[in-house]
């Protein structure tokens, strides 16, 4: 058995099957203004398609207006992240309502016009990609391909609308919270792997910023309970900080668990905050500080905005301003 | 500015800045077997192509050739957890070597033909979908619109390939080993959430095959810190079971906090055995015995199945068995 060979129907086999013309199943299925089928024939030819299991093809819908209804978020989907995936299925639900289809293309590590040629591949009405990957021969790329891109990220770049991600102000909000606490030595830990150390360093920079009157350490972390371990290790001998930044959840709570192995008391010895707010942070002992985002804009809103980018009618110079950071105190910080 | 309205460059545009016909335009970029286009006139339509800044159009491929390169994996972003983000983004990356792009099309609660429609509306050569949702008209409706349907999760269902995630197993991977631990009193946390409700079930049947000689209590618990310390309070009451498992490590990580919080003992009362083997095992404290996957296809061998069925050259009766259930013990049981 191979099912899988079959050909779909097509809108022939609807207009054999319902004794019109071809043209006829066209306007019929499309609803094309202005034509005058009767009603009759028009029942016969939407119970033919029915019939037959017929699916109006997105792609040939997209041929034949210049345009699809296909919405793509490219990110990984290893750097996804519960945040970004509950931002995702809330997004594909919204855009759904406006008739635009979200998909993720989850291609790793490509950028530039590498990257946007197979997005454009595709067809799409819109690209959400992080701001790196979006670079200028990206951007022409896919403008000239029709495609509205939009940047995922801190800084806005000209010309390209963006989704704003305020990785500084998420770092700035965990460093003002260890200042106000008392802390005069703070290390802040920085991923090692290249996708997520740009945005570690901005929010570094955010910290640096508010802690600009103490002691900032820059600590470069492997996301392991092996390298923790080692940070702990070394802190131990060249003098424990009194406050950490954990760049996110997970990093601060590997180091929750290495500090905890080597006796060091959090809250009393140091304090820890994380960052994104997830679920981890109600599991750990202490419970983990977190700097989580507070939403301005609702998807909806989020939605509509990008719609309105596709249709020409929102300036692409203005930035998208979906979230603002907010300190989630718990137990650690 | 609105450069987002721009017509994307077409074999027209080819033809009229290479001084060629359309067809011959055509023939160059699709290398139609048997043509014969002399090499100059190849390579100043080729030239021409990349002035322009041409993208040929993965969705006029699919109306020409009757199928796309895309391969859909419908799953909900939420849902899609640590394990099965690094599988999909493995997955994208072996696929595109074969010439086939992955997305992840996130629609959230639809199943059955609703669905299907959506999905088969993007033409793609394949569908991988959670058992549950492939239901027999959305299967139907899949493979009468040329796409190959994969059914995700334990039980292989007749005439539909499956990539088998065996739950069933993962239940009595853990089960055993509470067994064998010496418990005689096992309380397994079944999620009350619709969509991961009956995952929870069938691992609950599995740990109970295994656990058949001892007590064995279902717990529905909601994924909050309220609710497992709820669960907590309850079982101080009625009699604390000697052994928990968790349903998946956040199930887990979420009751071992609560049992904390009420001064009970991980594992010297309470063993504790999570699943997903996720990098949250090594933050809490004890660390968390969990039941993980490992592997027994690699990622690149998945692909090619998949390859094989979409070309029809493989069985869809024989299921893809790509990981077995497998103990990480820590120190929690």
């Amino acid at each position: 058995m191979n099912a899988t060979r079959s050909r779909p129907p097509t809108m022939g086999d609807i207009a054999a099957r319902a004794a019109v013309s071809t043209a006829t199943v066209s306007y019929v299925l499309n609803d094309t203004p202005g034509n005058r089928i009767p009603e009759e024939t028009r029942r016969r030819v939407l119970a033919a398609a029915e019939d037959l299991g017929y699916v109006p093809h997105t792609s040939a819908r997209s041929l034949r207006t210049g345009r699809s209804d296909l919405v793509l978020f490219a990110m990984p989907a290893t750097t996804l992240g519960p945040l970004a995936s509950r931002f995702f299925t809330g997004l594909a639900e919204e855009l759904r309502a406006l008739g635009y289809t979200l998909i993720l293309h989850g291609d790793p590590e490509q950028r530039g016009a590498k990257a946007a040629r197979a997005w454009a591949g595709l067809r799409p009405a819109a690209v959400i990609a992080e701001g790196r990957r979006l670079t200028p021969s990206a951007v022409s790329l896919l403008t000239g391909a029709g495609a509205v891109p939009l940047a995922l990220g801190h800084a806005p770049r000209k010309g390209v609308p963006a989704l704003v991600l305020d990785h500084f102000g998420m770092g700035e909000t965990g460093g003002r919270h260890l200042v106000e606490q008392g802390c005069t030595d703070i290390a802040a830990l920085v991923p090692r792997a290249p996708v997520v150390k740009e945005m570690g360093e901005e929010r570094l920079a955010g910290l640096a910023k508010a802690a600009a009157g103490v002691r900032v350490r820059r600590t470069d972390m492997d996301e392991t309970p092996e390298d923790a371990a080692r940070v702990v290790a070394e802190w131990a001998e060249q003098g424990m900080p009194d406050g950490v930044y954990g760049y996110n959840d997970e990093f601060a709570g590997l180091l929750l668990g290495a500090l905890a192995d080597a006796g060091v008391d959090v809250p009393g010895r140091v304090r820890l905050v994380g960052t994104d707010d997830l679920p981890l942070c109600e599991m750990l002992r202490p419970r983990l500080t977190s700097v989580g985002l507070r939403p301005v804009l609702s998807v909806g809103e989020v939605a509509a905005h990008i719609a309105a980018l596709v249709s020409g009618e929102a300036d692409p110079a203005e930035s998208i301003r979906a979230w603002e950071p907010e300190l989630r105190r718990r137990g650690s910080a």
